[in-house]
């Protein structure tokens, strides 16, 4: 991050025409936008949303409440501008891009083998790094693939440690619930003691590794990062456990249903911006965050100061 | 509100393409302004921001950490385009009104006698009956006048009753803030026993005066209100103490960090859809959450079925 347009960016919040600190969580968000970006009064106009998707072989478990073929029904629907993201990103004046990763070919079972070999793992962070448009000046990752919480909960679980991470997805009962918890601790305890990325070609799925190259890339193009809910931040949690600052270019979107989302931004070290109840993935709750940045860094660039306005001070 | 309209919203929430409530509260928005609107697939397309205008007698007495000529320099500052609300109303594709309620002629000191006359009171209630646009299809109020937080506070402290309505409004120091706090227990119980638009008149200000009738117009016109701050949700409460059903057709944009915002929107019932710590009035917070109700009604009337899309549901 750029020290000087962090700096600029303060200096100029203290001079705008309100009383200090009532943009509250808007001027903190306006000066780290800054940032990462280096100017001091910056605008967010290209925002871009990619939706990563992926096939996961332990669904032969029966740990979602969808079938497996939903993930590709689902892009389909992405493709043809019906699902949520699609109304969000609009919404949002974003770019939109869906990336489906070998749906035909889904990772193996990883209750019985890692789920992706170290070459196919690879690609699928090559998939993400590549994804990122080098113009977007913002960026959101999201997915779609039905039986992904599980490889996130896997994720946390071998990377973190403790239990509970098991959640109930897009609804599982509590028989299937229970039934998830037991795989997922079978598997992390399976794959136990593996580097970061090791362990996310043994845990995740294609569009998990694709979401960290993505955001990956991002900060290498100065691009910041919005997070959105339990499987985009088990993506992050990779990177954040190779680097912990890793993740300084991104903030976390919302707070997701998903009951370990919260426990999991709090080992990120991200308080969420939004709190509206979603567990939908897609990228979802981060690209309605996309407003926030959005109006925090129209504040900050377009507010007159106190003495271009000919306000007093208080 | 029109129980066949949110009837059919909710028929249809039930079938988009997502798990069921997947989208947390942007399903229960959507509801309600389908509801409020009278249309099962409604969209936000003409938000109006007001913000009202109004100065205070009780500045005299030193509550508040700025001077009173700066309500009249912030409306040439709205007016000039450089305020908050102007990015955030502009941002937001919301049409913006100033109204100044007779700057020059303060509000008389609540401490010494009521702030208004009845007719004063009355005439600043038909400002803002009259500011709503008929076409508009969402609504917030904001509001600007120096020593306004003193007012509200003075009108939560009579209505609802209790200590601790006072803080610290644009940043008083900590004896600013007990001197406030005792002129509004003082000014409270001065005032004490009127019905509730009698006390409005006693304790309130044009522009809290102006904001309860823009609420009460608003749902004559079924047009649904987002909350701003404690000073909009003190001129709710006015309208809520006639009738706790006067506001249904709102909901609470955010919650302040003004501290007894958090207590007023728990006595109003009213869940806040953002807590990004804003304490600036103006409307600011409740034109950020315009995203939000647009948003939801974007999803919910954008959104493919499980049918029109081909997707399996679980």
């Amino acid at each position: 991050t750029d020290a000087e347009a962090v700096a600029a960016a303060r200096a100029r919040d203290a001079v705008l025409t309100k009383p200090p600190g009532a943009l509250g969580r808007l001027e903190d968000l306006a000066a780290w936008y800054a940032g990462w970006r280096g100017v001091a009064t910056p605008r967010v106009e290209r925002p871009q949303v990619i939706v990563f998707a992926g096939n996961h072989g332990v669904t032969a478990k029966g740990v979602s409440a969808f079938p497996p073929e939903v993930t590709v029904q689902m892009v389909a629907n992405f493709e043809a501008g019906g699902a949520a993201i699609n109304q969000l990103a609009l919404d949002a004046n974003a770019y939109l891009e869906v990336v489906p990763l070998a749906l035909n070919r889904p990772t193996a079972d990883f209750t019985e083998g890692p789920a992706m070999s170290p070459p196919e793992a690879a690609e699928a962070l090559a998939a993400g790094w590549q994804s990122v448009h080098e113009r977007a000046d913002l960026l959101v990752v999201g997915e779609m693939g039905i039986g992904n919480t599980t490889a996130a909960a896997a994720l946390a679980t071998a990377l973190i440690g403790g239990d509970g991470w098991a959640g109930r997805g897009t609804g599982l009962d509590d028989a299937g619930l229970s039934r998830k918890a037991e795989i997922v601790a079978e598997a992390a305890s399976r794959h136990a003691g593996l580097s970061p990325l090791d362990t996310l070609a043994a845990l995740g799925g294609r569009e998990i590794a694709a979401m960290a190259g993505a955001i990956a890339r991002a900060r290498h193009l100065r691009i910041p990062v919005v997070l959105d809910g339990f499987i985009c931040c088990a993506a992050a949690l990779v990177l954040h456990e190779v680097n912990p600052a890793a993740l300084d270019h991104c903030v976390a979107g919302h707070r997701s249903a998903e009951a370990a989302h919260a426990r999991l931004l709090e080992h990120l070290g991200k308080a969420p911006l939004l709190d509206l109840g979603l567990r939908l993935g897609e990228g979802s709750g981060a690209a309605l965050a996309i407003h926030v940045v959005r109006a925090a860094c129209a504040c900050h660039s377009g507010m007159a100061t106190f003495a271009e306005a000919g306000v007093s001070e208080g």
